[in-house]
């Protein structure tokens, strides 16, 4: 394990106190530490921010602001590709749908989730004690606290900890600049490095009508990171996989990133046609195609890792490492423990038989709409909100209702002609995958071939209409049994079987690998103490790293680029879209500092999630926002390495430059450098 | 079966003359069905088109001409993209590659083909026999007529007909348009209707560096169609599948039309994201995007009609009803009929176990790279041609020999990044089907990434060069076991591998189905005789129908479109790509007559192959150039309807007119109307 690597992302109750001052003469306080927590800010659709002013301004990246930009928009305005910029509070947009997280403490509850479980219990029993406990350990803590209070599991079921969040859910869209500025070069230059992207917004929350003032912001360095200079990325890495073992990387590399990448291409392919039919079909998609063809990038590098023979033999020898650190100290710990690691490719190949059916039918594969997700929900909060909250199914505990339901009855728009597509094409994969004569696709498609019976679908459905949901959730299980919603019928029908499924993964793959990796996880610990950090968990973790260039194929490539380069970048490429810079860009070329350093590059360790994320120096200021690794920094989620590998961040100092000298926008300038 | 519907692809010796008698009063003469014949090409390249001048000028469709079109051009010359016009003979552009196929007679060889093969023999050596009968009567035919000479298999078994073609390999490009009018409307509009392009490119052969004077060729109609003619569609329909079992229907439902899907969908994500890179990497790119893309929607509206129940019900009544011709009339043909329909079902549920890895390694569809093709071909070759003949694998018979070495020598462009990018994709695509640890994924990629791997090949092979193709099919089996070319040494390692899978997909799959498809075959003719035409085989069909619009959603579709509703189009699309018009055309509009009929529909049943197909009035005149089917045609695969099904032609008169008015033409569109 390279322990003095730049690698991990460390959970800020067990912060890499000891790294940094051994290898950067750092010290990290715990104010620092406490500002770093309570600055930042969890974007529930997926990303992460910080507040930046004293009356309650968040940065985030554009691309994690899309969802609310889109909302925002409707057919004639294209908030998400033209931009926003209001000038006074009063011209805000209030979110429809945007909820933030904001962490206030975390608590080590491992031991009393474990005292839950006991060695006698089948796996069912285990995963209902466990949820039991779970369930009232975050009743518990709403009841004292008032918080958002989620037990996140750790070391893959190593350890659970209590993390409580303040909440916000009026949230204000101040600033985004257009698509063509944040996302230049799109699809080419996404995972790609040097690179040209403004890829910020600015939110600004409120309470009681009123913005907030956070106890608590980063701020706005006017000078921003200088090469070889420590930083430090604060944010929500989603998922790594760095800690599992090597034969659930191989049920990756052969089962699950295969039906992944089938199914993205799919829904990519579909989505760019549907795009193509017009302006307005364009804008419609664009936010759902982007995001896919993102994470259809991200999938194929992971995918380029695992097929490479060197990283599964690291990860192999790796292994080998930790099973002989047994030989002495730890024997005692585990009696026979290469059965762990047993248990574990067991449950993985169990999973194989049915992880298609599994995710398709109650992840929800096969119906990529917005509006079935809905349909499900409501047939399911009829079954479950009368039971006790600790034996309901985890989305339904009393501590996530609220905001579920804030999601549910977003008004948000939704287009019929583009749900219809969404439907087409993935009910066209569920047939695709499981096969014409499967009993849950004949169920499905009920007679009808998949264009004909999303037609129907989503025709007949009155979900369109948030008053209609909102009968339905509140009439519970009466209201749904009457519904003659086609939408709720087919959830109806397909629930019992994808209830099957999901015990079926609860009892026969999650507890049992649980379980196993909890003893991996104590022989770890054993061998190597706190010095390795957790997998990534969509929570609040601490990341450092240097600014530095690197080089590929012979040529040293910088640790900054520069506005200018970004022109320069744009000309070589004819200016044909992605590559085609906003009016406002082109025509105000000349009123900007082309040297103003525009994106840069550190070795700090970042995943998917940590988009948005705060870069701060070692004074706790904010000198950069993350956005993007490069493409060497594909394989982060199975290994670390820094030798081309950076995560890549909006300079502060480009921020500044682009809203005074482009936007107009000295007034939210001057806001974030603390200007009277 | 819908005897008198405008069903079928008539075999020219087998026409339907009595249904075209009964049903339009039209007698269909001998001398009408010889020219029809001779003065029709086809396109090795996988298309059809017409003589249309006493001096050999041939029509066909642009998209049919594009692989001529882009091996004629190279960086800062795109005539795929720009078009062409040869005013003078000598200006016309030979084709590097191009191989043209005239008809000149058909034989039945049924009986001959038949009685090689016993009763006793098994699998393989039946097989065998038929394969080396087949061969014999070919090398017979060659040396008697000195034409190309192919036996073609039809009722997927049930009679064998020997095809002699005259051939010609020094063609040369006359005229083609701009892609933007050629495929105006792109992916959005290909496969729909009304549509509006010039789908149309003209070539001359020659001899001798003279042009050809055929015997025959197609008087060019200066009026073209009117509303509820009679027309005729001659030309190479590739593939239907109407006459297969439901067993097998099923199977390309559930097993290859999903697998093909993923495929297709892999390559048009990894065509789009190298197109993406540059002007240059798009037009490099473009041929094979476009074809793969074409492909992909075809294959998904297959797999819509095979979801359809209604379909397989028809399809099931079908095998029900000819099933029950077997009571009285047929019971002594075949003893306990219905086991060959319980063969066909075996054996395709065999190929399941083995299809994927026949498809990928076999079929090359992990080798996406036309350099791995010239590699494999060159191995084989080396191996093959020392045998007898009769004893080859079938496409290195002599008969064939020439073509092949035509297209393996072809000093065609090939661009390093491209293949590199292709063949990454495949190499990756083959990881993601059979696993990272599949004996046969191992030895491809040799301890590397597809990445990786893809980069050592193609940055290390030299077959880039012509002359080292030479040298190594000149050179035979010793030259290629001297190689040390990277591409070669792939496919010496996995032929070996490859070889036994096309056994046993020959013997396992296509000898069981061959002799179980005859015997159905012949109750088929039992019952129904002649009137069922043969499944499609990339052969010389005569189809008919009648000029007329359809309704979609209660709107009443118009037989033709005219050149007035393109410019509507275009404008109503806002002139964004696809519907962006060349500036001819732009620039051009007051010249033209917009009233000018451009595309227009019948009924005649077409299917991919038929494009560039000459329509033909009752006087045999050229009235049209098929390019298409509408949405509603993509069942034909399966099954015949006329209800909305259409194929879709440019008119004779769209063409005379944008020749005059905007390509300053006169000299070709008098060429066609016979001026002197």
């Amino acid at each position: 394990m390279p322990v003095w690597s730049d690698e991990g992302m460390w959970l800020l109750n067990q912060p890499p106190k000891e790294q940094l001052k051994a290898k950067y003469g750092f010290t990290l306080t715990d104010g620092w530490l406490d500002r770093a927590m309570k600055a930042n800010v969890r974007f529930n659709s997926g990303g992460s921010g910080g507040f930046v002013s004293a009356t309650g301004l968040i940065v985030t990246n554009h691309h994690i602001a899309a969802d609310a930009l889109q909302k925002l928009s409707k057919p004639g305005l294209d908030l998400y590709h033209d931009g926003f910029f209001a000038k006074e509070k009063a011209q805000e947009l209030k979110c429809p749908d945007l909820e933030l997280n904001v962490l206030q403490g975390i608590e080590d509850v491992t031991v009393r989730v474990n005292a839950a479980v006991k060695p006698a219990m089948k796996p069912a029993e285990a995963f209902a004690a466990r949820r039991a406990v779970t369930g009232e350990i975050e009743k518990d803590s709403l009841a004292k606290t008032g918080l958002r209070s989620d037990v996140v599991m750790l070391y893959q079921g190593g350890a659970y900890h209590l993390y409580r969040y303040k909440k916000y859910t009026d949230v204000r869209l101040v600033f985004a600049p257009e698509f063509n500025i944040a996302g230049f070069g799109g699809d080419v230059d996404n995972f790609e490095y040097p690179r040209h992207g403004l890829d910020v917004a600015f939110f600004r929350a409120y309470e009681n009508d009123q913005p907030v003032r956070p106890p608590h912001f980063f701020k706005w360095s006017e000078v921003g990171p200088a090469e070889s200079d420590l930083v430090f990325v604060t944010g929500h890495p989603g998922t790594t996989n760095r800690l599992e073992t090597l034969a659930k990387l191989k049920h990756r590399r052969d089962e699950t990133l295969p039906y992944t990448l089938y199914r993205l291409r799919t829904l990519e392919a579909a989505l760019t046609q549907y795009s193509n039919n017009g302006p307005e079909e364009s804008r419609q998609a664009a936010t759902d195609l982007h995001r896919v063809a993102n994470t259809r990038k991200a999938s194929s590098g992971q995918l380029q890792g695992l097929l490479d023979p060197q990283i599964l033999k690291q990860k192999d020898l790796q292994e080998a490492d930790l099973q002989n650190h047994l030989a002495v100290p730890v024997k005692p710990i585990t009696p026979d423990p290469v059965r762990h690691w047993q248990a574990i490719a067991a449950a993985e190949k169990q999973y194989a038989t049915f992880e298609k059916e599994h995710a398709l039918l109650e992840t929800g594969h096969a119906f990529f709409s917005e509006l079935f997700t809905i349909a499900r929900h409501a047939v399911r909060m009829g079954d479950e909100l009368p039971k006790a909250s600790a034996d309901r199914l985890r989305e339904y505990r009393d501590s996530n209702l609220e905001s579920l339901r804030f999601q549910l009855l977003s008004p948000a728009p939704l287009y019929p002609a583009l749900e219809r597509a969404k439907l087409q094409t993935s009910l066209t994969f569920l047939a695709e995958v499981l096969g014409g004569d499967h009993p849950l696709v004949v169920l499905t498609l009920a007679g009808k071939n998949p264009a004909a019976r999303a037609e129907e679908l989503i025709t007949g459905t009155k979900l369109f209409d948030v008053g209609e949901r909102k009968k339905l959730l509140d009439g519970g299980s009466a209201a749904v049994a009457a519904s003659s919603d086609p939408l709720i019928q087919l959830a109806k029908s397909l629930d019992e079987a994808a209830r099957k499924l999901r015990t079926r993964y609860e009892t026969e793959v999650e507890e049992p690998e649980r379980q196993a990796y909890a003893e991996i996880a104590k022989i770890r610990f054993a061998a190597f103490g706190n010095s390795v950090a957790p997998d990534a968990t969509f929570t609040l973790r601490l990341a450092f790293g240097t600014v530095k260039g690197y080089e590929v194929d012979g040529e040293k490539l910088p640790f900054h680029t520069t506005f200018g380069s970004a022109f320069a970048r744009a000309k070589l490429m004819q200016n044909r879209e992605p590559f085609d810079l906003p009016k406002r860009w082109r025509d105000g070329k000349a009123k900007l500092e082309l040297t103003t350093p525009f994106n840069f590059v550190s070795t700090a360790d970042t995943i998917g999630g940590n988009s948005g994320s705060p870069v701060l120096n070692r004074a706790g200021e904010l000198v950069g926002i993350n956005f993007d690794r490069n493409r060497h920094g594909l394989v982060r989620n199975f290994v670390y390495t820094e030798v081309q590998a950076r995560h890549v961040a909006v300079h502060s100092r480009a921020v500044l430059e682009a809203l005074r000298k482009l936007y107009d926008a000295e007034s939210l300038a001057g806001e974030l450098v603390g200007a009277k």
